[in-house]
């Protein structure tokens, strides 16, 4: 039996200090696999797993780090480009076997009911376990929107109080499939051009199928960034996706300088991408020697 | 604590019922991840591990497969492409990490002790196991040659009696790093179009490090055959050699009809190909979700 995964998503990029003391924290019983963090986002993502496959020891290791991140964090005085309505902003449940999507459910609604009583603070439940409402949609208009909402009856939260927390604001939990998160820095100190390639490759706007993508400026680079998941490998393979985003960038005079990989690869990307290369049009992991050999 | 893999390689890849009795064999107390059986070269390879890691219950298992096929082998009316001496002619000890090679040789010599006491074959020693020897230093001019190098003192096996089984001839019980064993189909009839592209790719004329390769016919399909096995994939990836066969075969004005993998990819070689479609030049396993979960 694998684990499940959990990739929270905190807002707070900067102060290493706080950022280690947060890893800690998330990794009390847990093994924390990477920290990715960004100061112009202004977010920390942490990627996890459950030590002995123990789902209730995951869940309550993301507890202790969501309440040492609603301790540390004050979303009222934090400036960053990447949108959040939380100090601990989005706390996904990730089966890696798609045949644990209950199992993830399942961990996903016993922490949001503990985050909800033992931290007061309000949760939203998202993806698999949420209706299939995605992050975007709570966190569009920031805190002080998403408090309208609750205030005008549009929204309620699934656990704890329907106010947000003055410093920590909500906490989104959910359970998704695994994503790749994606960021390729463009040649330019243009936002408009990365808004550009960001709208041509994402789905919502008549891109690629599960490609989210927002064009940002990065202020400490002097660059821009179109940052990226992909929700949907099936249907959009990484690879495609960063060939069609090299395409809209030559297409607008700009080549990518660089790449960044937010937390880690799903095998089956990986897999995807080797495919043409090795000339194994029907590559799959019954083919990778350490890929049998998972417990 | 990764499971050691072996692959053997037995004389006999035409008639299914053996094959399958040999897996049989061979799986008495391994797990069976693959069997690639080829009519052509006359030979099949099982791709194996411990089931739990267990090295003693490997060789236990190895055993079993080695007296089947000498049981149901007789290499004097055996016909096919590939060059044997054996009818369980080849049998590596192959460990998944490298620090585990210790343990891969003490296995080889375990069973190699084994197989000349119990089964009265005799054992020649290759690989790291072997002073660095490789199979073909023992199989060029096939059985009758290696019994000639035994008689004339040049060769002496490692264990069992110096003389070659009448009907199973001898076995070579090796410890080597994971290679990768892969043909490529050429469209075309003419060998010497095969033997010349095997000839540019191959390390010992002159083509790439760690790369052995040679030029076959394929009388069953009426093509032929560029059959490899890459031994220092650090040193000459597999995408990178597959790249040298098509730009080889198109100088010779033919092209690459069909792939084939024989055993298993180590996923090295995957991530090596991945990399450059990826954009992510120092992708390596710490990048990927389920290679941080093997035990």
């Amino acid at each position: 039996m694998l684990p499940l995964e959990s990739v929270p998503n905190v807002s707070e990029g900067r102060d290493g200090e706080v950022i280690a003391a947060l890893a800690g924290a998330f990794a009390t019983s847990a093994r924390l696999l990477d920290v990715h963090s960004d100061v112009d986002h202004n977010r920390s993502v942490f990627t996890l797993v459950a030590g002995g496959g123990d789902d209730d020891a995951l869940v309550g290791s993301l507890l202790g780090g969501i309440a040492a991140a609603r301790d540390a964090i004050d979303l009222g005085r934090h400036e960053g480009v990447h949108p959040r309505i939380g100090a601990a902003d989005v706390v996904p449940l990730v089966p890696i076997r798609a045949t644990d999507m209950e199992r993830a459910c399942a961990a996903a609604r016993a922490l949001g009911a503990r985050v909800g009583v033992e931290l007061g603070l309000p949760v939203f439940l998202y993806g698999e376990v949420g209706g299939g409402r995605r992050p975007a949609f709570f966190r569009r208009g920031g805190p002080g929107e998403l408090q309208r909402r609750v205030d005008a009856g549009e929204l309620h939260p699934d656990y704890g109080p329907p106010r947000l927390d003055a410093r920590a604001g909500a906490v989104l939990v959910g359970a998704r499939k695994p994503l790749v998160a994606f960021n390729v820095v463009l040649d330019t100190e243009d936002v408009e051009i990365a808004r550009g390639v960001a709208a041509a490759v994402r789905e919502s706007s008549g891109g690629l199928p599960g490609v989210q993508a927002i064009g940002i400026a990065l202020p400490s680079q002097g660059r821009v960034q179109v940052s990226m998941n992909l929700i949907d490998l099936d249907r959009a393979a990484l690879h495609e996706v960063l060939e069609r985003v090299s395409t809209e960038a030559a297409a607008r005079g700009v080549g990518c300088q660089d790449t960044e990989l937010v937390g880690l690869l799903p095998a089956a990307a990986v897999l995807a991408a080797a495919a043409e290369p090795l000339y194994l049009p029907r590559l799959d992991s019954s083919r990778v020697l350490e890929l049998n050999l998972l417990p």
